[in-house]
């Protein structure tokens, strides 16, 4: 970067090689819009005002607001790898995610962790890294790698990384588990992430001394209330399965709104597309009457006083060059957007290409044997707790239930609402599952299995009879990870997942189709249609960091207690 | 810090050293005021709640505010040791300055700036050092030492080091001088204050592109918002001689005010004790009509996000207990004062003594010959400037006169209101003095001498005749350096500044009686009512980065056109 002419630029001595004529420009400081020009060399803001451009671009009075960013997000669960995600989400005006790949950390350790950082490094996203710090999210479930307070060592450094990702392990710092603080100490003044799902008073003062400075779970207005006053960031997140963001809009002030940021956290492919990224966020909020400025701010400059990040989120001189022009300020659609002065999407469509990938550029992690597993549930008692699901949530509840049983194990009642899961260590191939019941789903017939299963990513499979379910999971092993449906002895449909059984570089149009198309065929077999995606509502079952009963290869959990509990209802 | 304890704490477990029953919390992150008890332990505050102490001070419902911030002074303007001045500033609820020890560093150098930081650190008062940009201020004046980019690297890791101070060469860093951009290169990331009276359009995004991040030179409401719209913090200056809060209260907008900062740059001993010290800015904003709880913020948190400071300005668990105590929101006189959770003030009173000082700990620094001093101004003609004084403004304007003149020199006019102007080095004895004329500070008979004269402190003096002249700036030189008035053949008062010729350990109680005694007799000797304090507007007189006329050692400095002129105006 040539300072000298930077400088001279900004004089108006010079001419830049780009100058955006006309533009109105979103003002994040002063939260006023102001009609001038935008003068860029190197991909850098040299002025705002009255400039002149080798090339000039006439936005004609259109609004300009800085880049939009994603303050948390897991890219893995658009199920496309950095490159497809970038495509995807950059025509929607992103210009920068806050990333925590505790997806493939998960499977692949260190190595998946690397793979996004270098994946990230060929397309114009800019990608900061959260190192996962929950990896696996619970001694109560087995992944395919462990992160240790050693490993965040080891990569803190790294250009790439930002801080320490979510740590869903409240207990252990409220708890006081030594590693989890060894963790913490190990990034120094990074920026870490919280997850604190309905923490309050005294346990919240506990988690945001040990250092956790954002929480994107709140769900309720005095939730999100509470964790400002504390001294945290509050994300309010619009992801697929969980949509918090109308709940929250009440508790937001023209005095709190800085400490406010938009995410997305988990959003499927088809809702990207549909709706937008980040910027569905933005829309829904000034949809609910939030000022058009105040919802890009939570985007863009707050975000990036969050995380520390200089010289991003704004329109001032010294500012990276991430900008996104539209015509309608109460629903943005950006009709051109630039990273780093360069245009990288016009009118929905990305003008860049994802990076050429391997096959399998993490290797074969599927481990199992599927003709070992034994889908049979044996019970002492047919008084049994099942996950019931919660609408438009990953949270569930703990259900006792009725079940029939035959020889001491659980047979199907075809007129019950009741459905058979199981999780199978899919990364060690040591033959653990664990198995339990489901209240809520639907399904009549058939069974669906995937490798997408927060957060170790087990081979997770829902069905109404074991051979669906074994057929499934032999598919599974077959295609090395992926999605499947299968019914009455037939595969209905297979998504191969080759990267780390989580991630495609499958073109998103076609992942899209068949995606939707297996959703269709999981309606068909009776999914409930109160159940808005019913893989993503699958894939958290397995999830022991959010209330109330989850599933994991080492069996029921009960998240309350924080331990693997009976399925039998305990006699009084 | 034992983090295990205070998560204990936090949790209620144990019980805090010391908790505050019933506090009316200023919550800064919400805007809001909480009921609740604050528990303290090791100076840091654990939780927020209800708690029980081993210690416990009911504040029976007394507003606790975050402890003040002072966002930009230099201390020496007290013409106290930081030890003095933080048993002055503490009662008034100052915890924390961000300090440029410009003026130290002028006359001393780095050994100005380590005593500074030493001095600082037998006090609670936290004392911030930004490192002084611009000494001198200018090429065309003579400090006692310079410091250059090459010791700013030397002393920038010192931990006692926040940035760099403020960048007064504004014309430096628009027109791209190589060392200005050095220094500016030298401290990395950390914060950099500007300094940039008037600067707009073109010329300020050049500035901010540059790297400045501040400004505490606003003067009027439209000039804040086009800074705040680069992406400036901007502070509020409430000083001594500086009196901009007013000004610019019309600027402060919801949606801009948490760029917003307060500060008193220069601020006399006596306006200090008089009127508070931030807490003067903070109440002058609520009588005016602020929100109290959005000017503590200006005094607060916005602060510490400003100057990139974690864990101070703000009550919640992790920050420092710095804590202000007072029962009335709308006048805030503090009643108990903490720093990291001791009290340190009470009633208005210090707790804590001043460290002991040497008598001269940076050694002498007057360093001229009175008996050689020529005071004769030679003239070619009697049409020339003098340096015409504002009201309640240390910027001047450029005035053209008529002088009488007798064999080529200036001979005074009692009629006229124009008086002499001397500024004499006094670090090299190089014997350079600079001469010039003043207009509108009404001194009838006798002279002033002082050796604070921003920002070189070299020797000032005023007068009608130069026998006074002459008498004041020997008993300068005897006294190692202050203030003398002398009148009619004799001294009427002499304060010695013995710490670099800028400083006193005396008591605070009297060096206020003598300011205000020579105060009282440079209004007896004639000095215009007009003139607020006309000590300090002297000081001012020869600080070349403030428009538009002042003096140097070197001569008459034209600011606007940045060089040394003529006395006489040019023939056209």
């Amino acid at each position: 970067m040539d300072k000298d002419k930077l400088r001279r630029i900004a004089l108006g001595e010079t001419s830049a090689k780009l100058v955006l004529k006309n533009a109105r420009i979103i003002n994040v400081f002063s939260g006023t819009i102001e009609t001038a020009d935008i003068a860029i060399e190197d991909g850098i803001i040299a002025g705002i005002g009255s400039y002149e451009g080798i090339k000039e671009i006439d936005v004609c009075f259109s609004y300009v607001a800085p880049g939009f960013m994603d303050g948390h997000v897991h890219i893995e669960s658009s199920m496309m790898t950095p490159g497809h995600f970038a495509r995807l989400v950059m025509p929607f005006g992103t210009t920068t995610v806050i990333a925590d790949p505790h997806e493939i950390a998960n499977v692949c350790g260190l190595s998946g962790i690397q793979y996004m950082i270098d994946s990230a490094q060929h397309v114009p996203l800019d990608v900061k890294i959260m190192i996962p710090s929950c990896v696996p999210s619970t001694p109560f479930e087995t992944a395919g790698a462990k992160i240790l307070s050693s490993d965040i060592e080891k990569i803190k450094d790294d250009p790439a990384i930002l801080g320490l990702g979510e740590m869903m392990d409240y207990p252990g710092v409220i708890h006081g588990d030594r590693e989890v603080y060894r963790k913490i100490a190990s990034v120094g003044m990074m920026p870490i992430d919280g997850h604190a799902p309905r923490l309050t008073d005294k346990e919240l003062n506990a988690y945001v001394l040990a250092g956790m400075e954002t929480d994107h779970e709140a769900t309720t207005a005095s939730e999100l209330e509470e964790k400002v006053k504390r001294g945290m960031y509050v994300h309010l997140r619009e992801g697929s399965q969980t949509k918090n963001v109308r709940d929250l809009l009440g508790g937001i002030t023209h005095e709190n709104h800085s400490r406010l940021l938009f995410c997305t956290d988990d959003k499927q492919p088809e809702d990207i597309i549909s709706h937008g990224h980040i910027s569905a966020n933005i829309n829904l909020a000034i949809a609910e009457g939030i000022d058009p400025i105040d919802a890009i701010k939570m985007a863009t400059i707050n975000i990036a006083q969050c995380y520390r990040l200089r010289h991003i989120g704004a329109i001032a001189p010294g500012y990276h060059a991430d900008l996104v022009v539209f015509d309608d300020l109460h629903q943005i659609h950006p009709h051109l957007v630039f990273k780093n002065g360069v245009i990288v999407a016009k009118d929905g469509v990305a003008l860049f290409q994802p990076p050429p990938e391997s096959t399998h550029p993490l290797g074969q992690s599927v481990r199992f044997n599927p003709e070992a597993i034994d889908f049979r549930i044996r019970v002492t008692s047919n008084h049994v707790y099942a996950i019931e699901l919660e609408k438009n949530n990953v949270t569930t509840k703990k259900t006792p239930i009725m079940i029939r049983t035959q020889s001491g194990c659980y047979i199907q009642d075809p007129a019950s609402d009741i459905l058979k899961l199981a999780v199978v260590e899919r990364h060690q191939s040591s033959g653990r599952v664990g198995l339990g019941f489901v209240k809520g789903y639907g399904l009549k017939k058939g069974a669906i299995a995937m490798t997408i299963a927060h957060d170790s990513h087990n081979l997770i499979i829902i069905g109404d009879n074991d051979d669906d379910m074994r057929l499934s999971a032999k598919r599974i092993k077959e295609i090395g990870g992926g999605i499947v449906l299968a019914h009455d002895g037939h595969v209905l449909h297979q998504l191969p997942l080759e990267v780390g059984g989580l991630m495609t570089s499958t073109k998103v149009e076609s992942l899209i189709f068949q995606l939707d198309h297996m959703k269709k065929m999981a309606r068909k077999l009776g999914v409930n249609e109160a159940i808005d995606d019913p893989l993503l509502q699958l894939a958290f079952l397995s999830l022991p960091v959010i209330p109330s009963l989850k599933l994991t290869d080492h069996g029921l959990f009960d998240v309350d207690q924080f331990r693997i509990i009976p399925l039998e209802v305990e006699a009084k």
